[in-house]
């Protein structure tokens, strides 16, 4: 079924304006012209009025924000709540800082947000007020599980009622939900993790997916996460024995890049429930 | 010809003042690097006086605009203007948004620039108060043809003349002209489009070749608007089938690093009108 | 010896929060995962209290020092000391502009650093205030050989002693000397000079290598500046005849990544003095 999505952002190349940090934020432009989407990037408040309204779908990052950019960060998802875009949050580091947890909540209460997408530990941080959040990656005593699964799909979908977002949950296993259904998505490889931003990146995608999807967000988000995991197993299985971190990343924008509806029907791998 | 501009280049190794946006920012720096020029980057008011004045070239680039960066540049734009050291200017975005279009009007304004180097919206927007730029890519309304080539020349040698720089519209086929003559350049490739950034490292490299070569601007354009697109050729030439557009990044640079006057002179292809 | 520090890198995951530059902060990031340690990035003075607090080792590098996060710099670093974090300073550009030397030595002032590295006109410029430094490279007039090289050991012992932080000055010679006793490593390439940013990358391991060794700084600082230089050459020697400085940056994170503890004792080349 995720063909579709894709192909929606292929035809229709959905102009994403990002709001998101500096680390990470040249792999968000390169992977959104890969999936065949267009990036703009503006975090100044006088000039995300009007950058915004030209595009199609916000991505909102929280992963350097600072007192400069929060402002814009609310200024634009205003607007583009005002002109019914759909936005993305990535709460980075939430759990992290009282300052991180406390911008996100906010950020949540204020602006209607379409997808809410981070790691385990950085969810919980923001639904129930847990710390555990180790940096920017998920704390290990928060993985999701087999074992866990039930309950962890539950609180997501309990949560996406409360906020009125999907929820994308990631790591080994994804969950990606909203108060009636959730997927439960297989695909990725361990070796994401050695990259700093393969969560930014899904992101920035998963905006130009719900962009280029507006009448079915939950499928374009849980197509994006699918189309992220399915392009890091297939550059992992053409990484070489002496190639690390930074080929690899290289690899998953190629896949990114080749990603054709066809192969990403063959290869998504998940259950809904 | 533009083999001495490269060799002006190589043997001079100027040192450029970037004051760009965080995006592509890595990108300038190292291409500068591999084009034989050395970088430095700094935006902050308080220190850009003394680095632009240690500097053989300055390159401002809009891209990230904010309100603590602006004064940095106008600082900078006027410092480089008292000494005598060339300028790039490149307007991202202008046209997207009235902001951008405003800033970039001022810049022009109150500093002298060597060159201005933008897509043909953004150089519309500036020049005619078009609005046409989609986000940081030319609107295709505007794109440069052989059918209405004749008046983007008239326009792009009528709006150098009017502010004295060079100007520089890059696309398909990308136009370097003064008020003189204009180069009409064919060299380059549709997948460099697919790159986030090709024009920000152009910019960068302009300012190289202009910082280099002080005594003949608009040759110094073409040249590195030549090497660009040479290299974008000859990057796409060794592109493997499975390969995408990080990787083809990654092969631009590599071009880009072993260029050599010879090669650029057997590749350059531009009339002179 | 260096073996062990490595081991520990690997072993303990440090979480180093750094303060960098927006131009080679996604490969700060990239290296210490690479490396075996866990980035994050925040300077924002309302979050660092708290981040900083979490983290085992901190890096602050002013390469694109501003009002904003001068101020976050010094609290990171003030919490750092009071929680006996070890610290990295990297002064890019120190003697480039009085602003960045200024800030450097009131830096150093209120700040108990572990370790100090920079190129050797930047270390010049915060101990005796000479104002070599260009740009963000070494003057060559500054350059290590082994015809001045009793005279620089002597000069890196006696600031160490100054100002009470291993010093590390890396080249194409590096030194790393405390008030005792001085590492003189030979390891590295020239073409590690064509890559933007392997000062900061060094800078951002070396404060994982002392996060993981912290009673043991000067050979962890040394082990650092070892794996660097060698991952350096290894990644020369499988640089084929048209790759340039944007691949041959890949393959040495890919080194970084591959290193081994046996690979790194067997190729460390250093005398103690």
């Amino acid at each position: 079924m995720f063909g579709t999505q894709l192909e929606n952002v292929r035809k229709t190349i959905p102009l994403v304006h990002n709001i998101t940090n500096y680390v990470t934020v040249n792999d968000c432009a390169n992977i959104l012209i890969a999936c065949g989407a267009s990036p703009i990037m503006s975090d100044e408040i006088e000039d995300v009025k009007e950058i915004t309204a030209i595009c199609t779908a916000l991505n909102i990052n929280i992963g350097t924000l600072n007192q400069r950019t929060i402002p814009a960060m609310f200024e634009a998802g205003k607007i583009s709540n005002h002109y019914g875009h759909p936005i993305v949050l990535d709460p980075v580091g939430a759990g992290a800082s009282s300052y991180r947890t406390h911008i996100t909540k906010k950020l949540i209460e204020e602006i209607n947000f379409s997808v809410i997408r981070g790691n385990i530990s950085e969810i919980k941080a923001i639904a129930v007020g847990s710390d555990t959040t180790k940096g920017v990656d998920a704390n290990k005593g928060d993985t999701v599980t087999s074992d866990n699964m039930d309950s962890v799909v539950a609180f997501a979908k309990e949560f996406s009622q409360k906020v009125g977002a999907v929820i994308a949950i990631t790591g080994a296993i994804d969950i990606v939900a909203d108060s009636q259904k959730a997927y439960i998505i297989m695909n990725g490889h361990p070796m994401m993790s050695k990259i700093s931003g393969t969560g930014c990146m899904l992101s920035a995608i998963t905006a130009a997916y719900i962009g280029a999807n507006q009448d079915n967000i939950i499928e374009a988000c849980a197509a994006a996460v699918c189309a992220m995991g399915l392009c890091g197993e297939r550059a992992f299985a053409k990484l070489k024995k002496d190639e690390g971190n930074l080929t690899y990343k290289n690899r998953i924008f190629d896949e990114i890049f080749h990603l054709t509806p066809d192969i990403l029907e063959a290869g998504a791998r998940y259950e809904v429930c």
